[in-house]
């Protein structure tokens, strides 16, 4: 199973080359670091991400460790030091992690994920770290924004043939269906991940046999209480939905059964759902669902839904499990603080790009909600601050910082949205099931005003700075220019 | 390893409800299928696209079967009767399988894999198949786009981090390779697929010590052969260049070294790298290689050149990993005939989209070549068609049929691109190295005109019919009319 792999090696070379001066340093004995993962834009220009890949991470992290062929094969490079090789040999993540839970709702330059531990290994997970949360984040989000725009229609994943490459399926399937979907085709994704799969026929099928209705009848017979018939494989509405009502007139009614789908995959599908609607009905057949699938995103899905379309289930391939319009999700991975004989030490990264400049120290991160539970900001202070809701709190917008805000003492509630993932390198958190993760997803979407899960042009959610954590930064960036 | 593990649950779903209902219906026992996987459009408006992803499908092929688990998960699902699942669990792919070799420069609507094989085996192929081609031949594309781009600069492919999961970063990496980059920074890809892998520091690891000077020193301690230092940590110009060069001055030369490298990640890369060239040229380092990354692909590598910066090497990751500005490559895999008793019964599939007709027919595809070795067109004919050079040769469009063209005898050389790769489900095929794969890329781009090539609007190239197909064509789409 892909997810119980080892896939140690799935790393950048030059986390094996800082490494090797980290060791040959001593680096390693006394200092460890603390890295924050955060990314610095919404898919799509979307008000928000949902976060998705955690699991995938502990399996990885879990799994950590070079074998014999891994050690052979660095070797070979001629680059590394015996030393060097025995110290990969042995080693393993010892450090600890905390993380946001799947399915939270998450906004950009807050962190995800916060490493501390020593130097090599908070490296050296770096590339596995972002590339499991970069990819399961992306899909989830983009399947929300498909499920929000199907507006109660349900919404079947179906794209693994377009998807980049099996993982990209497998962890695809599983992060749209923490984004909301109701099904996937894939069945990898079915067994390993207990979500359930969905499937009917291709036109091959259609065309395999001598007639259109010969093939009906042949699915219809192995399938009588789960029949859906595709209509596109010769004309929609002359032919294809004649043979369909007809089977469901001849063979399975007679049986006590009911006709469960038609499904369109071509032609006007706007057009063509509300005819085959109306006489659909006019059979009475209003229990027969349409299934309609065409190269559909959350702006078709919308476009159609505005004309009056008729469809009860979208199929959505290629544009979600590519997430096309938007196929990357940019999260970093950046040194926040080093920790030396127990001292922190806050780093920042410069940039011209003012945008790109980091949140500097070891942090935690809250969100405030107002009486009524709605989410209306959240807020990173340093590690050993804490939260008083008896007390006013004073919240500062980390690059605008002239904008602030004072919340009233008792006006508002906090949670804190780390959970300890790894504590010492042992897993302390229990993994929640995909059923579990998708009610936190609804949740957490709940706990959120409209405004920010807005299509076009949403709100920005605040995500800001305690007083301590903002006088460090300005700080800092006054040291490094000076 | 990845690419040998059993993948065969990753498949849609409906292939299994159409293989019961084959099943049911006897049809696997005296009917075979032949499917073609084609595509329709070029990634990017490209003029070309280069096949990748076959070594994938043998893997997945050898190895496809239903395990215990397997079949207990799909008899859990309460769809599957017990004779079905009893077929599955002895099921081995028995079929042929022929495919234009890896590295080849294909176009659209020319089959690229061609499968005969039973009904269900045909079918239950058809998403790992299409998946593991769609994803390679859309990377190895947008490499060999980015590397033509940078006009004779290294490319290095760094974007592991932003791949759709490991098998995108690894699969990735594999076919960058094959599209043309020089190395990638993926240790996985090296240590399986026999790449070069490159890498260096990150802005942490000079965040780490006290000082810049103190991060390279270390570096340059551990790497006096090879060491590339990142300049854009503090300040490119002000601090890293001088401090690189004093690592140079100070520490490398004195010890009979040269600095290798180094590496600008951010700021105005044309403007940085012209002013770095002739700085390091004034201290006699025209030897230091200067290495560019920032959100690069081929659009941003031309205007760079063309603005006289001065890149040795282009670093790029997200763009090419995910192929950004065309993330999705078309593959389709449709039926083009059954074979009843020995008779071949063509089947074509009609649209409303006259460019989304199938070619139908069991076919062969041709590369007709000039006197001077020049690829002059593709040409599809039915399998048992012979050509003889030494005849006149007339070949037609396929959509626009009015369209063709007449090569006189002895005017052209022809070469078969499909060669077996499955014959009765036994593996004929020796796997070529990667190094042959990409020889063969860089062979039969040299066979292609500049014109077909070109970055924007390239000429398309000519992938006709013969005229057996032809008519074959006219008459079906005659027949399914009336």
């Amino acid at each position: 199973m892909a997810s119980f792999e080892n896939h140690t090696m799935v790393m950048d070379f030059y986390e094996l080359t800082m490494a090797q001066v980290y060791f040959n340093e001593n680096l390693n004995l006394d200092a460890e670091a603390v890295f924050d993962l955060f990314y610095r834009k919404n898919p799509d220009e979307g008000g928000y991400a949902i976060f998705a890949g955690l699991e995938q991470v502990v399996h990885y992290i879990r799994n950590l460790r070079f074998g014999e062929q891994e050690i052979a094969y660095l070797r070979s490079l001629d680059t590394f030091s015996d030393a060097f090789l025995e110290y990969l040999a042995q080693f393993r993540f010892t450090g600890d992690l905390y993380a946001v839970p799947e399915g939270t709702i998450v906004f950009p330059n807050e962190p995800l994920v916060r490493v501390k531990a020593k130097m090599i290994e908070a490296q050296l997970i770096e590339t596995a770290l972002l590339l499991a949360v970069n990819h399961q984040t992306l899909i989830a989000t983009k399947a929300n924004r498909i499920v929000e725009a199907a507006n109660g229609a349900k919404v079947f994943e179906l794209g693994a043939r377009r998807a980049h490459n099996f993982d990209a399926a497998n962890f695809g399937a599983r992060a749209a269906y923490i984004g909301g979907v109701d099904a996937s085709a894939t069945v990898y994704a079915g067994q390993h991940f207990s979500l359930p799969v969905v499937g009917t026929m291709a036109h091959s099928f259609v065309q395999t046999f001598p007639s259109e209705y010969e093939a009906f009848l042949a699915y219809a017979k192995t399938y009588p209480n789960n029949c859906t018939l595709l209509l596109d494989t010769y004309n929609t509405l002359e032919s294809g939905l004649k043979n369909a009502i007809r089977i469901a007139k001849e063979v399975l009614e007679p049986q006590g059964h009911r006709l469960k789908g038609v499904r369109i995959d071509s032609g006007d599908i706007a057009y063509l759902s509300k005819k085959i609607r109306k006489i659909l009905d006019e059979n009475q057949m209003q229990d027969t669902a349409i299934v309609a699938s065409n190269s559909f995103d959350e702006y078709i899905i919308k476009s159609l839904i505005n004309q009056g379309a008729k469809i009860d289930i979208f199929g959505v391939g290629e544009n979600l499990v590519t997430s096309k319009s938007s196929p990357v999700f940019g999260g970093v991975y950046k040194l926040a603080a080093l920790i030396q004989k127990d001292q922190i030490i806050p780093k920042i990264k410069i940039s011209e790009n003012i945008a790109k400049l980091t949140n500097p120290g070891y942090k935690k991160l809250y969100r405030i909600y107002d009486a009524e539970q709605r989410a209306i900001a959240d807020l990173m202070t340093s590690v050993e601050e804490e939260i008083d809701p008896s007390k006013p709190l004073k919240i500062f917008h980390p690059v605008n910082t002239w904008k602030s805000k004072t919340l009233p003492a008792h006006s508002y509630l906090i949670e804190e949205l780390h959970v300890p993932i790894f504590i010492a390198g042992e897993l302390v958190y229990e993994l929640p099931s995909l059923e579990a993760i998708r009610a936190h997803r609804a949740a957490s979407m709940a706990s959120m005003w409209d405004e920010i899960k807005r299509f076009e042009y949403p709100q920005t959610y605040f995500v800001d700075l305690s007083e301590t954590l903002l006088k460090l930064k300005l700080d800092m960036m006054e040291q490094q220019q000076g």
